[in-house]
């Protein structure tokens, strides 16, 4: 079942070691079939040069297995509690990139310092707070689904699909799992560059915001101009 | 028409990944015929591994298409500005590259630290100011050209063939496209050196003026002698 | 002798040049046969690119060469007195890879700021005091060893598998010598974030303790759920 | 003439853009035949990938070209001088490379953090002083030389076998133009070693003069026992 999400969840998760994204299994990809609500998600701590599109693990919304021999990532209930609160969103991606971990384990949301990170996030990127020891104990995963989700109370996650988790590592998304991962790409190169601009000037701040307005829009608004069109 | 410049100008922008300036799309050559008083672009948002030659879009100096089934660059408009305002240059250059991208985030100009720099900059590469509301409400591209130009009142663009647009990104030139993205590829390596520098050695000044003069005028002066002549 | 075990030894020997860890011959693996009470050891100042596994030198716990036609690494002797102290390891590695490295010239040890340490390493990894004139003069591979494990003392080293020698450089070890391996590169990859973390935010602390329970205990402990099983 | 070592000063060039060293030609490495008292050197400001060992060029010690159709290296006459004044060295390289020009345009020695560094070398590595106006006027290439022997009074070139040029870059010599491109290796890695060791401990000192003493001795002086012996 599902063959044609599983071929391109497969191609997205090998995306992240080709992108330098990844070290060792530290990451995963997932893309949704919203019609069947039904997900595929990497199996748990499967080298990526053996994976095969066969071995990707299909799940429901409530987190039931429903095909696959081994078991999914075992940040599953993550991915099911985005995929159920951002009704718009196709794909979820973890990695520990090196940069954005860095900016996560620093607790600090990643500031829109340029046009690089204005084209693809409105605004800065948010930093979760940290789990109590009682969502820990509930429910780790789970949790830091619903930390994300809290997170983004009054924020649009279509316009960040990005999120920082304390002492933990990234999570992006985006319309499927190609893009997700894209995300994951850009957010990694913004924070690798965001990281030398403090040190290059401490005082530096946002881009202006009529910049930040402009970059978007020019690439996502309804009157998008950049590329060939839709 | 214009197949030669065409192939220089593709061959010029396939340089960009083959130098790691360039993540995904962020980037664009341009390369111009003189004579012709017309120049060549890349296409907007084209993925490098399936760029063709014939995929260039051909520009007349006043911003209008000629020839090509794409999109130009969406920062067609600046390189527009900069043809018509720098008459000695033949090829543009626009990345994001990391470094250089970051000094542009922080909002400062590039010190002449040593003579890598010199070598090729004579003087420190500066930082254009933001934008204006107004501004981007009225033209974001051509008015970024046109803040580049504002910048060099009074400096040699041949001389400095490089700048720093603020909260954006690098722009640099050259003779032609290739020698454009050689200083391309030469600024993002001077802005990592210069990064490291101010953190080894907070207090560190720019080059003695002499050591520069010698550096600059060694390989670009009436008396060069570096290489094997012309 | 030992074929089965020099093969793995070459092979996790090679896989620091293939990961980055290693520049010219500055590293060495070993593993042991705990039955045997042999171990096999990379020769000393050997081109990863003419190793073969043929030159690997099987040595016994006193230090005593028992086959091979090569001089052992010269830092047999502190993986003697780790073998011998740390009953439960089958491999130890020593690198200088750089960011680790850092770390240890700074004498620091390296905190637990994220989940990607408190997957593999339970708490900070330390770092060991340097040694004495008299130790150095004594015996300074040994001391090495020996001043390893002081460090150890109320320590667990299969609960934090690494350590930073001052001024020096890394040693990590593993239940063989692959998984040493996999305890360096780990070890590198979170010297690096570790390094940005501090500073992006001077005032970082670690992770919550009950997240770093979670982490390596979901990884580790006996309800580990990562993975396939085993 | 001396085509056995064109061979080797055209492969010891080579393994600097192989190593990473060198961007398009910011670099050279000459080597000297000690009896005729010529020395070989590459041709200014040729590309690494149409160099041939029959472009190298030959010199005698008084910087006259002996052989060849091109212009030597436009650093030909700081090689003159320290082949004179260093007659124990056999060759000689010049880079650009990152990190040890980050220190070089910082204006600092390198501190001795640890035996990555002992290893190689005994000591600080020194910064040279910049050039007067006058020095430069009167010959800039020969000057460098003259200003890099005058750091070394006192000290034993073939001990510290590099040098950091102020607001310019590392020069580094050995045995013959191999073990030269060893040393400027094994410089740009201890340059960024020492980079990253001052920012993640601001009052890091030195490694102990007795474990710099060991290290250094261990594999450089009469009792060396590192390696396969000679």
């Amino acid at each position: 079942m599902l063959e044609e999400l599983k071929q391109k969840v497969y191609e997205a998760n090998m995306e992240l070691p080709r992108r330098g994204l990844i070290t060792y299994t530290w990451g995963n990809v997932s893309g949704i079939d919203r019609e069947k609500g039904l997900f595929v998600i990497k199996p748990s701590g499967v080298d990526y040069d053996v994976l095969k599109p066969s071995d990707m693990v299909v799940m429901d919304l409530e987190g039931n297995k429903v095909e696959g021999e081994m078991n999914p990532s075992s940040d599953t209930a993550t991915h099911v509690e985005l995929y159920n609160a951002f009704k718009e969103i196709g794909g979820i991606v973890h990695t520990h990139s090196p940069h954005a971990t860095a900016w996560a384990q620093a607790g600090r949301a990643l500031p829109c310092y340029g046009t690089t990170h204005a084209d693809y996030f409105y605004g800065e990127i948010p930093c979760a707070r940290n789990l109590t020891a009682e969502e820990i104990e509930e429910g780790y995963e789970m949790n830091t689904g619903r930390v994300i989700i809290e997170t983004f109370q009054g924020k649009n996650p279509v316009y960040i699909p990005a999120v920082l988790c304390k002492n933990h590592g990234p999570f992006t998304w985006g319309k499927d799992a190609a893009e997700a991962v894209h995300n994951a790409v850009v957010l990694e190169e913004i924070a690798r560059m965001n990281f030398m601009t403090e040190l290059i000037n401490p005082q530096a701040g946002p881009a202006p915001q009529c910049m930040q307005d402009k970059h978007f829009m020019r690439k996502h608004g309804p009157n998008a101009y950049y590329g060939q069109g839709k």
